[in-house]
């Protein structure tokens, strides 16, 4: 493990005004050192998934692969829609099945609506079959649903930004405990 | 109803080889009359759906929501990616959520993949929940996963092909029996 810890952070909404993408921005500021928290920029910028188009990956596509690649753990705050995941974060996904870095990387889920259900399970039953490390100490939910909290407001909130600094606590430390269990990332196999 | 019956079929693969694809390309080709089963070609150009571009609509989605306007019930074949639906029928779907020509229009879900139920109960959720009428007589699963065949061996199948226009009947019956159920698309409400 480098002496910095990056995190890579996918957004699974597109709206600009989104709890998610505020609350992961809101991470990046209140991560403890020596922890790192980058939001993936380019989620909007994928195509939709083709495996045709695997020979030759798109741009986009190839640098989400190498940002999950680089990272020492993912972070993911996505929105229900209809009772199940977006289709952003799973496009997102399609591009990282059997993407042998994403195997037994460790991921925290963050649900802003904690009753949205469907969406949550829907997208852990994923990450499993993915044989990603979901790492539930690292996993809370957190009620922005409905709180009129943006980035700001999140990390001005103590009981929003603990609950947040706890959660991304808990990712380092369960990595920094169990380093051979969850990488390298490179090579598998 | 018009004289001729009008189904929109959507398919969560990109792929060129896919089975879904050659699955409801078969169909189009076995349709009974009066019904036209048609294609949706666009559903690689869709861009990912952002509740921001909701006002002023991509011409993508704009011709999808137009498609599903204009169709007296819809036809859905997806693969199943790491346990979920895949990111392109979602994201088509995220761009129906809420409109309302979509509300109560008849949906036929057909499952190529019958041992992979991830996908398929999760596309039903979202159809629930978005207010579509799926019809369950409509709906087989249709063993084709390992089957080997394309859209001409789907066709030459006495087995498949009576299995796609029994499907095709019951939807075209169910619609005929119970048209105020389910029609007129518009005007809603």
């Amino acid at each position: 493990m480098t002496a910095r810890f990056h995190v890579l952070a996918l957004c699974g909404s597109l709206r600009a005004a989104s709890i998610n993408a505020a609350l992961l921005r809101a991470a990046a500021r209140l991560a403890p050192s020596p922890m790192v928290v980058d939001v993936f920029s380019g989620m909007g910028r994928l195509p939709l998934f083709n495996p045709d188009d695997e020979v030759e990956l798109p741009s986009a596509a190839q640098a989400l692969r190498d940002a999950v690649a680089g990272a020492d753990a993912l972070l993911i705050a996505s929105p229900e829609y209809a009772h199940g995941v977006s289709g952003t974060i799973k496009n997102a996904l399609d591009w990282l099945v059997s993407f042998e870095p994403f195997v037994r990387k460790p991921v925290a889920v963050w649900n802003a609506s904690p009753r949205a259900h469907h969406a949550d399970d829907a997208l852990r039953e994923t990450l499993k079959t993915m044989s990603a490390a979901i790492i539930d100490t690292a996993s809370p939910s957190i009620p922005l649903l409905g709180a009129h909290l943006g980035e700001d407001g999140i990390v001005e909130s103590p009981t929003i930004s603990n609950a947040i600094r706890a959660a991304l606590q808990a990712l380092h430390d369960e990595i920094v405990r169990e380093p051979r269990q969850h990488g390298p990332s490179f090579p598998l196999n």
